[in-house]
């Protein structure tokens, strides 16, 4: 592994995608700035990514406090320049519309929509400071659709992706590349396994083929981190073969 | 003028849009609830509403509060059936990314999107209880389309958009009309002309043709209201002619 | 009924949609050109239009053939101001990929894009000349989606709804209202009560709610016709209130 | 580099391009089976391919003949096994509407979307026999919007995205990676350069972050070849970081 001078913030750094992101970027040289809102949670991830010679430093993060983001990114950006911003927060619920709380609706927005904003306008203020970076948000099928009993969460979704465009069409002339990327599939998760053996039983399971691994969404990420700007794309959705769509 | 026994609500009763809906629901006969931030400002309309015979209950309400929302929908169903809600709060700014404070996207958000979902929701639970009604959105261009400048606003707006397909996607079959309307123009309001002057001089007002009326916002509104059951449209765009799009 | 110095011309005068459309417009005082493939199958139309005082000319047409639709529409034209031309041909089929053969993905086409391409661009000619006119275009859920088995189908579908928007960026501003009437459910046709029992029984048509009434086709067209030029839709949906989508 | 038993078909293999996918899929140790309407055209290819050690067959192909396609493909699958098809073909042409004559409308339809759809099922038909295989369509902004001007490239792009749509949706589940790239800009040709000075003067080339490098969109591809099967993209757009849109 080549080390870089560069860091890369991960807002979300759960157990799946945000775990894989973090060890893909780490094993090719950056040092990873990991957030989640419990950071102990972050020690096996810590234990793998330095057991493989990989440079990570783990926070315990609020992604709804602006303090809290805007302190982990000037720290991330003091430790060695800030390159790559990935907004992993995910908040997915599913309510019928009178079971929709008002709690239950401002808390997913915070989560999903409004902790992205700051951490995209954040981002952005260290990387146009230096005239350059990347900015990539997690996108879901309900970026695209609203539908019975997501109200919350597609809205806070719909919400993130508009944020993600607006500043793609302001930055992305200031040479800062800002991506969407949409994954439209479940993610082969303990939960997500577990949720669909309850709805649907032992053959939910059954197909392998329609769970997107944690590990593919991180090559994403790595494949859009590899554009020329002279070629960058801002959206882009990505599924297992097997998904009905 | 025929009365009918029905209310229509209007959340977002401003001096343009909200006024020429109250204006035409009351002219079919409708008891129309309007409510806007400061209640006082709607005295000319109830004057105008009632000299021609109209009916029109009028209220202070900041759309912003779950509780006052609640209290509005249901004083007006209590009055005559809530038949008809038509969400229509605007909240149009336009700031770079860096300049976008917190302050401002989340009461954006909180004007243009968490006060259409309350709306929404709780005229839902009154209109589920008879059966039937319908719920309007005002919808904008950048409901569909983020821009530089407008992170605040657009991903209030998409968000609002999801609220709107989540419930129609679910209220739809239960007999709840629920629609998006997008305008996708400027509106003709003392405050656009004045601020198309100041940015592109007297020249920008020379062609009547790129500004919608507010009647015609109404008259929209009015078609969606009388559309069958066997054809409900949820999305719908309007535009003056002259518009480039 | 008020009879109009204007002529309406029906491209694709099916027994449903087409013939709605004309009873609609016959009844609104309108001369209505009806052309469709065979121009015998017209005669019950003709009758009923004629004995309810209204007017209609009934032609065979092969809207496929440009002569023709242009002899079409100019006698149209020549027999009253041509005010405004429905494109209603539809050619609806599902095969998979390999055997969607050349010649079903060519007739396809020319059915429901070219002819709409010449019938749109003719009847453009003429309305330019008068300063006014309107051009709708009959649009489906495969306008939006293409789907297995779709590809010929949704091919022409999707080619349609770029010449009507192109139609609509050019001749708006003209003064010339191009409009897509997306019809996003299947519509209620002895075919397809026919085809959906064999599909999936007889309890596929136990639902009335989810087959679109020809007659409520008719009204949306009917609703974009009256909109005032300061308002134009270009695109709507209208389904069943009990379709799912 | 690495031999593959293994061709690519570039159908439409232009200067530009074609010719950049060519080279790149060449140095990965494909053999390149390269079609254009003028074979002759391809001789400056070939010799560059073949000294840097690379492997290409070249033909003249007018890929609106279903037996010529069909052919084609049928030499470059015993040549080695057909693992992806490239459709590459172009057609841009700008005509008011009224100008749009019924030679030119059918002609770009048959160049971009008829042609595509006989590449694409006859390549389906080749690859399903093996159980593998990749088909990717070259997309434009046209892909997506109607334009004043655009009717026919529009309609065909449109048409084209439709056919790669409906085949995803069928062959993804059969181990056949269908993609769609979108362009959406301007590419750097000869051509291009020289319209664009034609319009708008020699200002127009004075920014080089406007134009899409032929070998970044071969290096697009490439992503989407590299893509594993539990994450494959369907539709990606990509543009310069200067572009606005």
């Amino acid at each position: 592994m080549q080390p870089r001078n560069a860091t890369v913030a991960v807002i979300g750094a759960g157990d799946y995608i945000g775990a894989e992101i973090a060890k893909k970027f780490a094993a090719e040289g950056f040092t990873v700035f990991a957030g989640r809102r419990n950071g102990e949670k972050l020690a096996p991830l810590v234990a793998e990514i330095e057991a493989a010679g990989g440079k990570i430093v783990a926070r315990s993060l609020d992604a709804r406090k602006e303090d809290e983001v805007t302190a982990f990114l000037n720290d991330a950006d003091a430790h060695a320049p800030l390159e790559v911003t990935i907004f992993n927060v995910g908040a997915n619920v599913n309510f019928p519309i009178l079971e929709t709380t008002d709690r239950v609706f401002r808390k997913v927005w915070e989560m999903a929509c409004w902790a992205g904003f700051v951490s995209g306008r954040e981002s952005a203020r260290l990387m146009l400071a230096r005239g350059q970076g990347k900015i990539f948000f997690t996108g879901a099928t309900a970026s695209l659709r609203g539908g019975s009993g997501f109200a919350a969460f597609a809205s806070a979704k719909f919400g993130l992706r508009a944020v993600a465009q607006s500043m793609a069409r302001e930055l992305m002339p200031k040479n800062i590349h800002v991506a969407h990327l949409i994954i439209d599939s479940g993610v082969d998760t303990a939960w997500v396994r577990e949720r669909r053996e309850q709805m649907f039983g032992k053959d939910a399971l059954a197909n392998p083929d329609l769970l997107m691994p944690p590990a593919a969404v991180a090559g994403a990420y790595w494949q859009l981190y590899q554009q020329p700007k002279s070629a960058w794309t801002f959206e882009m959705e990505i599924r297992p073969y097997g998904e009905k769509w």
